[in-house]
């Protein structure tokens, strides 16, 4: 069988709907194209509103918008900064919720190099300590790496 | 700094823009709320037209709309199956590129987990091998966990 392994009342599908799933509740945060993008900038290091809208490829008022959105939800933060004979301008930063996205960035991008590059990935991550490629995977706490088949989905338990 | 490390030409941001971005590919074409809840519904185990409708909260129009695109980027097949004394209908099987979204879903559940979810995420997964929990996880193919600082980003050599 090709999918997780629903467990105990999850396992009768049309039993059950998944009104609580936090994939959605990510996405009412991050389901949007430029959401997604503006995080993958800040993780390069863009701080700009300017850079963000530009390397985006959004509109302006988008770009403002979604920002905001993101400060709001916790993802970035809004910080003055000026330089000299400059007025005083916002740049932005990863909050730790922010930077917590990087396993689905990384995920994504590697998804895409994978099956939508033809075969020539722009970009390569590799380990600044050893050197080696850097992947998204899906392993348990001992360090098994986990196949789709070996996931057991159940139920939080009730306190 | 709380960024990955982009080295060579794509040290100046201002210098570079991500035309050829995966991360955008990818988000053509699982970039929508109901793409990305129709293929975590196909790794839970759904396969019928009405489940994928019902368990996504979507109408029949989104699903048929959402489930053909699924299946034209190669995500999800459709395959013919016939019950007994009912006409045939079709159902819609995970393929090696459906499954291998794997890695960004849990990374996104476990996003929302963290930060959406008022400490009390809906379903636990775990290995069934060992029973540890599982996640998703950035790492080298040394096994190294990475952290975001520990990337380095360059431009894939031309060969």
């Amino acid at each position: 069988m090709d999918t997780v392994q629903l467990e105990g009342k999850l396992a009768d599908l049309r039993a059950w709907t998944p009104t609580q799933c936090t994939i959605a509740r990510a996405l009412d945060v991050v389901g949007t194209r430029s959401a997604i993008l503006i995080m993958r900038e800040a993780h390069y290091g863009t701080t700009r509103f300017d850079e963000f809208a530009r390397r985006v490829g959004i509109t302006e008022a988008v770009a403002a918008a979604r920002l905001r959105e993101l400060v709001d939800a916790g993802l970035l933060v809004k910080e003055p900064y000026r330089e000299p004979g400059q007025r005083t301008r916002h740049e932005y930063q990863l909050t730790d919720m922010g930077r917590d996205l990087l396993p689905a960035l990384t995920a994504l991008m590697q998804w895409g190099d994978a099956y939508l590059a033809d075969g020539k990935p722009p970009l390569v991550l590799t380990h600044a300590g050893c050197g080696a490629p850097v992947h998204a995977e899906v392993r348990c706490t001992e360090g098994h790496a986990v196949d789709l088949p070996d996931i057991l989905v159940a139920p939080r338990p009730r306190r």
